[in-house]
């Protein structure tokens, strides 16, 4: 049977951390969320991080905006978080609404309180290896998660399935600075089911349900699962699964489950962002 | 044989192209290459800059600065030349003198001067697929000389030798951008061989002459072979080779000559971004 490396738990433990961390501030960081309109799942992530931000003491303030809202008014928004001292980390929970531009608006965040790890600068020091940047969350948790059981990266064959640059691309990056052999792949790759057989570490990010089968999967292969999809379950309530086939996996060395794998990881990650971007100042 | 693609012959046509926009400008562009210290190879470098602008009607100013130079005269000279309206291009030479942290110097250079493409704002721009940052001169020379025998990049197999900063890396995020699967590989790769094997399109940026045999190419492949490596030759003058053993690859589909490929493309980018550095302003 293969490991299962439990997110949530590692999460728990790092949320311990922080709250530590926190208690010996003078005083607690803060984060701004902004949530511009009302799609579903936003709100229900932006609550998430609301209740873990609350659980380590870090303040957290909602700036809700209707969908409605022009660009101007947001960027707006965002200078004034950019200049108030008071504030120490800024998230604008993505998807924006139709006819914003993610990339003006994530540009305007002043990069030291960029917890998501988005802006150019971020993403220019994590490709080069550079020091004193933010990470994008879910590849940082997907690392760490990999700390757990992985000594040595030096020359192991890592596969990564998706190329966005949420995930993907900075954790090809991350993998690649610690020495892995690195190959992304995506939607054009060919034969992939025979470039994950070569693979000793997968990261499969590629949003389809259970797109990783167990023949994909070389025994002792390790497995991080980013995948969080919605399907159809025969009691009729959709059912979360990942874009790995687990219940086929009993040779891999470990993979993580969905949910509580890589999903609490992100939000304990954007809660050390936000930490280390308070301590930095 | 292999269709050898003479890099030395596109630069030629781009320098012709960037001389017809040059001559429709009100006034020529100007680069401003500062060189610190005396490395021999760097200013044999930046000679070859010089003339190249020369000739497609570039205005180059020199800075030189003794080894000596502390890193805040650096600095400030950088800080005089983004302010400087009538500078549209900065080049830094590299390497700099012990004692200096590359990354803080180029971190000064003003992103939209940055005809290196080495701040970080530009590499995050590269990285995310983002528009209007200045792509490295190296990787970007590549990609122009893929361009010229490759129609489709969607799905082939690129594999990429080296993880530099300056050619690795940013390399495989462009072959990433234009939909090819892509395996960085480098000096804790193991079985590298074989990995080539796989690939449709070879980048060879390791700095190791002959590196790459004929046996470790396909039939039909594409190699790009960046590598510029002095050895001794048997007249005892040193001769430049390349990471590939070209000699050996006939059943290639085309490979670049080492010299006369990669490097005076090289050069011609330098051009061509500063030149779209002066037009984006």
């Amino acid at each position: 049977m293969a490991q299962v490396l439990r997110g949530d738990l590692l999460a728990r433990e790092i949320e311990e951390e922080l709250r530590g961390r926190v208690a010996a501030m003078e005083a607690p960081p803060t984060l701004a969320v902004v949530l511009v309109g009302d799609d579903p799942a936003s709100h229900i992530y932006v609550s998430r991080k609301r209740k873990a931000a609350a659980r380590v003491g870090i303040t957290s303030i909602e700036h809700r905006l209707p969908a409605a809202t022009d660009e101007a008014q947001l960027l707006a928004l965002i200078g004034a978080l950019n200049d108030d001292p008071g504030v120490h980390g800024i998230l604008v929970q993505l998807p924006l609404p139709a006819g914003m531009a993610a990339d003006r608006v994530l540009d305007a965040i002043a990069p030291g309180k960029d917890v998501d790890g988005f802006h150019p600068v971020n993403v220019g020091r994590l490709s080069t290896g550079g020091q004193g940047g933010l990470v994008p969350c879910t590849p940082l948790g997907c690392m760490l998660l990999l700390d757990q059981v992985v000594e040595d990266f030096r020359g192991l064959k890592a596969v990564v399935i998706g190329k966005s640059n949420i995930v993907g691309k900075p954790a090809a990056l991350l993998l690649l600075e610690r020495e892995c052999t690195v190959t992304v792949t995506h939607i054009h790759t060919r034969g992939l089911p025979e470039i994950c057989r070569g693979a000793d570490i997968i990261i499969a990010a590629a949003g389809v349900a259970h797109l990783v089968r167990g023949d994909w999967v070389k025994p002792g292969a390790i497995i991080i699962d980013v995948g969080i999809n919605r399907i159809p379950a025969p009691d009729s309530r959709p059912m979360i699964v990942g874009d790995v086939a687990a219940e086929e996996c009993d040779h891999a060395a470990v993979i993580t489950p969905v949910p509580g794998g890589v999903g609490p990881m992100t939000i304990a990650c954007l809660l050390r962002n936000t930490l280390d971007a308070a301590q930095r100042r």
